[in-house]
């Protein structure tokens, strides 16, 4: 998620941003032991916290966290129940993204090197195995919070998510050398990689406030639609994005050659845009024109009523979990301005 | 560990196999989906499976989910309530395997191709990955064949053996640009590498018999004893093992510059070995006279004391575990022939 516009906050929001970095620094201590500093600083680099470049820019804005404290409160909780899992989901987003950006290549994260740029693939791919298993500890943690069962349930509904996670992550590989995309596989992809985790968060926050069953669906249900919501508005600034405010090319996207819902949409539509497509990649001086060409097919206006069916479902879902007091108002304007946001 | 020599066997040991592929395949299952076919078939391709030079050699022993079903029944259980266990650390062994094969970028495994030679890294990356979740979400079935809190704390160790699997493998890797290695690293190492996933198996297998704590306490010695004792014998076989024996360049720990337990004995030593080994690699004409020399400082006889050491340690915490039946008699013989085994 960008990090260039400033996330809504709320005094409770700042009450507990400091306890989930609490929270994650007790959960990393684990990893760590005689002869293993240099195993724990690669994970605390990553984090944002040690390193060139260290502080906030590079930590992230914990969103995941924040969604599962604020449906904890939403739900009736005291948050503190549910730090274990605000840390747990929170770990399995880096430990993706430490191995994202192995199977990606990519130099950069969040304006610094990469962990594997650094380190190398190996120490890379293992502090990737090492965080994913810090997050399944500092889940079961739920146990002390709260009870037993609560803690195995959260544990499951985690681990079916990991799995949802790496077969998003198997289609969005497939897909860079694939051309008969469809946007059914679009769907597909973007459930596993974006919505998943999402819908882990809330679901999982309504669990540790012991929600009733029907309550904790339908948080789930929420985060499931903010994910494709979110995912949808992010295909959209990737192409049409002001670059004033997104802070890079705003037509990264066409150049990047990643296959968005706009892109795919496009490409079904068989028509000028599809055609230079697949002549090869685009240039800087291209993007405009061809940004435009896409908005003519009407990929524009797809993807935007695809984004607004999404924050339409999610918005009900959130009604019918019925959010109570300040958290379940900052759960809400969150949750808007993730969708609405313009960088 | 080995193929090469023909694994002891028992009737009761006849009837676990069907069931632990049987459990696999049922597991592995949640892997597929539309869309999903090849994420599933590497994962098959590495079980041995399905792909080129599918079938039993290709698929290993399946040692750790026959300690865990052999554990399970010696500790008075029927074995079938254990198979969700025996299936899970299969999966993290493998998912191991796919990640290691990475990070020492391996070709072959097994006799066949590496999942990363054939589908690339990023796949492979992800490929483990999924198998890691499988893994964990085969654990959790103990909640339906024995109880929730009884799965709860079978997962919980099996991720804190992971967590121990990723500092291993941290120092395995770190280990080969160091130089200033101690025989206590080695032991750490070792520990995460190989003893850990033994011990998990064989604590596992007591817990889901339900078997009383110092019981199950003892079953975990004897996997980590055994663990370690396997490693130092599996050390001697790679640098005195017999060719004829092992199917492969007895000498091959020499020419790899695996830093083993004993090369860090004889790093230690400060000797002509010593010097030689830091000159740089060891060729094929040289091997026999170098592991002579080595064997004339002493690091063949220290290897074999610390084998001996934690074989003994094994057989005394096994005993300590007062094992039943037709499946302590079969654990107690498996274990033996691991420890003893010559190739």
């Amino acid at each position: 998620m960008s990090n260039e516009q400033r996330l809504y906050t709320s005094a409770l929001i700042e009450q507990m941003r400091p306890a989930i970095e609490a929270e994650l620094k007790s959960r990393l201590a684990a990893s760590d032991g005689r002869g293993l500093e240099e195993f724990k600083f690669m994970m605390d680099y990553h984090l944002g916290w040690e390193g060139e470049g260290a502080g906030p820019e590079a930590q992230g804005k914990r969103i995941r966290p924040l969604l599962v404290l604020l449906t904890a409160a939403s739900a009736g909780a005291d948050w503190e129940v549910a730090l274990p899992a605000a840390a747990s989901v929170e770990l399995i987003h880096n430990f993706s993204l430490i191995h994202d950006d192995i199977e990606d290549n990519s130099p950069l994260r969040r304006g610094r090197r990469t962990l594997w740029s650094i380190w190398g693939i190996p120490q890379a791919v293992n502090t990737g195995d090492g965080m994913f298993t810090l997050a399944h500890l500092a889940m079961a943690g739920l146990a002390e919070t709260v009870t037993t069962p609560v803690a195995f349930a959260a544990t499951q509904v985690l681990q079916q998510t990991c799995l949802h996670l790496t077969q998003g992550q198997y289609l969005d590989i497939s897909f860079e050398t694939r051309t008969d995309l469809s946007l059914e596989a679009y769907w597909q992809m973007v459930g596993g990689k974006t919505a998943a985790l999402l819908a882990a968060c809330t679901q999982i926050g309504a669990l540790a406030a012991q929600a009733a069953p029907p309550i904790c669906e339908a948080y789930r249900q929420f985060g499931w639609s903010l994910g494709l919501a979110f995912q949808a508005q992010d295909d959209i600034l990737g192409i049409w994005g002001d670059t004033a405010i997104t802070g890079k090319s705003a037509e990264s996207d066409l150049i990047s050659g990643k296959k968005s819902l706009p892109v795919i949409y496009g490409l079904s539509r068989q028509g000028p845009f599809a055609r230079r497509w697949r002549e090869g990649p685009v240039s800087i001086d291209e993007v405009n024109d061809l940004a435009h060409q896409l908005e003519l097919e009407g990929a524009l206006e797809y993807t935007r009523k695809r984004a607004d069916e999404q924050t339409q479902l999610a918005l009900e879902a959130l009604d019918r979990a019925r959010p109570q007091g300040e958290a379940g108002l900052a759960l809400h304007t969150l949750a808007l301005q993730l969708i609405q946001r313009k960088g």
